[in-house]
């Protein structure tokens, strides 16, 4: 399979030309959003991909910009010949409401004080985030969605998203999230805007006009974050006990440990990337989500009507696999569509965002539905109703087929002859092709999903079937041998 | 069982009357411990059991001091009739050295300076913990603890003090911990740290006689603790995503839910009684600690001669069972006699706080070592070497036991007859009492183990023995039938 990039890149802005109601009741004006695309959309308009992004990313999901010296964040999985693949897809991702990459958040300026908003920005929801980015998949006229997909938080969009607008995506593919944050989650994020709200630097959210940002502050919150990301052993196989430059312990308030190191380095990378404030507003947004109703997840997702396929990690203990297990459940019992992966990994939860192997398997074969067209043979040999059988039986032999379509002068399927058919002729001494060949036999469309073919063959114990066009024209044959074919690349 | 405190206490001070050198190579003048102690310390000096606290702990492990509304830390397993029975063993517990519950630490007076010591208080180890708490030990004229325990960073002291005094106690029990801190337990540390020298009023540990101490960065260093201590379950439980006050999400960012509220309780809580710079000193401590010796547990734990308890907690994910097992696979490597259980609770890491009825039922097994004088029978009936056969078997008969001592005038064991050896005298037509018991029968002392005797009675196939004083004379009998009563007590 080939493995390349979508190359050059650039984020676009989508301004919404009304009022943004929110969930809290308040209104946004004046929105943006920034977004980028891959591939192309068909002129169909059924090939979108929506993207949804983490607490901490942004629309920049694929590619590389002008001087960029890594790729978009999920690179991984986006691209010619990848699971979301940019020869088949048209692949969008947007930055949430609310974030600091481009779309409308608190650092943006307030159109009604010519300021930053700060903490007049209203806080806002993952419905909000959703409500946003409906507007931007409208203005390309999509009607329906291939898929919705996202990890983490995006997770958490993608699953707004099959609630909030039901059937605008066929598929929502929902990775290492969950249904509504727990408790554990919770605390975790208040301890990170603790850390920023008590450092003297944040001023009431007030600094963007201030010498210092609360820099301090965000950069614990980062690391505590950082810490959530990573399982235990993980940790071990990349850290160990090691020491940092140095070979013994320094009996002093330097950093001895590797993952010290590293978790400072993540700390103040993050920093120079992020707003204090956006770290806020997008941990509330987290902590806000609960899908379910009184309580009841069953209840929450009652109307949802989408294929799902949930995917957890099985180190993963920020969003550990028994809530998508609840997640699971609460589908199943409500007769959605559903599958259920737990990849198997030690990285934790970021492992939806570096097991290369298996997040490409598992998204491919969840968004790709294989359809005849993919494995049809073309190059069929056909005879014609008039053949005498001895030549028939000669072209199935230098042909090594066991079935040959009998077609008229137009190619117009007329029915099917096969080496047991022969051997009735022979039995029964029969000269005539007519009397012995199959008339009305089954045949299926290009379009076709293989899936459902190959239930259909099983079911009628068939090991071949001709494919014909809208005017009966043949146009192949399909054969239990090469759908086994495909399964076996898997 | 009666669970009665031992009531009022008070906390003593213990002055080191030389220098304590310290694992960095810097030595420590004036060192003074706090500590307590609960129950008698024998004439023998032989049931002392030292109990070593967590990160945060002090040395009032129990009872109450005057105006307290709570009791000691580990009231639930030290007091008359606990597992720490204070009517039989003398429990001592004292501050660490580097803490602020009256120990040494960075918030004394630096006899250099006649100012806090601040930064320029040395690094401390665990290893240094435990030298300073065996000049308290040998204050007592204690030369053999009869054990040590602790849970979490008190485990890590138990271990440390098997490892650096061998011989020094009979039992250790290890709890909650593990024999190396690991990359994950460093960086939640780390992040802890960062945080309190974040705050500006840290203020390069020079806070001691300035108005303001850095409570903001030790708040967040304990809810990060706080969040560790807890597993995911307990906090469902507990909390759930139960709004606090209020009957709606408020939509801003005051406290929404109760677990935020729980966990600024407890950071606001905690600044009034820890000191910053001791967190600091002592989370460095636990960082540093690893029995390993070249990443090998079993070459770091080759010497040590401890009976060994190990207690984990299946919810503890700051220090799993996997940890814990470890510890065990080293000391089984090395042939150390060692039990470890896994304590069933929802509660994570504080359960060996809080699960009183596993933690009393582990400890009391652990510790207590039944004797013969706590199950032997004082009152048997015994008969004189010249009893006529017949009256022994009207004495047998009617006291309705199988076995009688028998004794000379001054009460010294001189055989057993049994209800075989009678069947014998008729059979073989003897009439002489000393003809037909049994002499030279074994015997036991009544301070011997429970554990031993039981062993003895099946490697001989005996049903009672004799218990004697050290003149030979007649005590009482224990019997097997004595034994399995004790047994079903449990």
């Amino acid at each position: 399979m080939k493995q390349k990039s979508v190359g050059r890149v650039e984020t676009y802005k989508f301004a919404i030309d009304e009022d943004l109601k929110l969930s809290s009741g308040k209104t946004l004006s004046n929105v943006e959003l920034a977004y980028e695309t891959y591939g192309e959309l068909n002129s169909e308009k059924t090939n979108a991909i929506l993207v949804c992004h983490a607490l901490t990313g942004d629309a920049h999901a694929a590619g590389w910009h002008a001087g960029d010296v890594k790729p978009g964040w999920w690179e991984m999985v986006i691209g010619p010949g990848k699971a979301l693949d940019t020869d088949k897809y048209f692949v969008i991702c947007s930055n949430v409401l609310g974030g600091c990459k481009g779309s409308t958040g608190p650092a943006s300026i307030n159109p009604e004080t010519g300021r930053e908003y700060a903490l007049d920005f209203p806080i806002i929801t993952i419905e909000d985030m959703v409500h946003a980015q409906k507007k931007l998949i409208d203005s390309f006229g999509i009607e329906k969605l291939l898929a919705v997909v996202g990890g983490s938080m995006g997770g958490m969009q993608a699953l707004q998203w099959t609630v909030t607008y039901p059937d605008m995506m066929k598929k929502a593919s929902i990775i290492a999230t969950t249904a509504r944050s727990s408790p554990q989650q919770i605390a975790f994020n208040e301890v990170g805007r603790q850390s920023i709200i008590s450092d003297p630097n944040w001023n009431g959210g007030e600094y963007y006009d201030k010498e210092k940002s609360p820099e301090a502050g965000l950069a614990v919150a980062r690391m505590i974050g950082h810490i959530t990301y990573l399982s235990d052993e993980s940790m071990y196989i990349k850290f160990g006990r090691d020491l940092q430059d140095k070979d013994e312990l320094s009996y002093d308030f330097t950093l001895d440990f590797q993952v010290e190191s590293y978790l400072h380095h993540q700390g103040e990378s993050f920093v120079k990337r992020f707003d204090a404030n956006t770290y806020l507003y997008i941990t509330k947004a987290v902590d806000y989500f609960d899908l379910s109703i009184n309580g009841s997840l069953v209840d929450g997702l009652k109307d949802v009507k989408t294929k799902f396929q949930i995917i957890s990690v099985d180190s993963d203990w920020l969003y550990p696999s028994d809530q998508s297990k609840d997640l699971l459940t609460a589908l199943q019992t409500n007769d959605v569509e559903v599958t259920y992966s737990e990849v198997k990994s030690n990285y934790g939860h970021d492992a939806f965002l570096l097991e290369n192997g298996q997040m490409n398997f598992l998204l491919s074969n969840f968004l790709h539905e294989n359809i005849v067209d993919d494995l049809m043979e073309t190059s069929v040999p056909t005879i014609d109703i008039n053949t005498k059988i001895k030549d028939v039986a000669i072209c199935m032999i230098n042909s090594e087929v066991t079935h040959l379509p009998v077609v008229d002068d137009n190619n117009v399927l007329l029915g099917i002859v096969t080496a047991w058919d022969l051997s009735k002729s022979i039995a029964e001494d029969k000269n005539e092709l007519k009397e012995i060949m199959t008339k009305g036999v089954r045949f299926c469309k290009a379009s076709d999903s293989i899936e459902y073919i190959a239930r259909q063959m099983k079911k009628f114990n068939i090991s071949c079937l001709p494919v014909v066009d809208d005017d009966f024209k043949l146009e192949g044959t399909i054969t239990t041998d090469q759908i086994s074919h495909l399964i076996s690349n898997y």
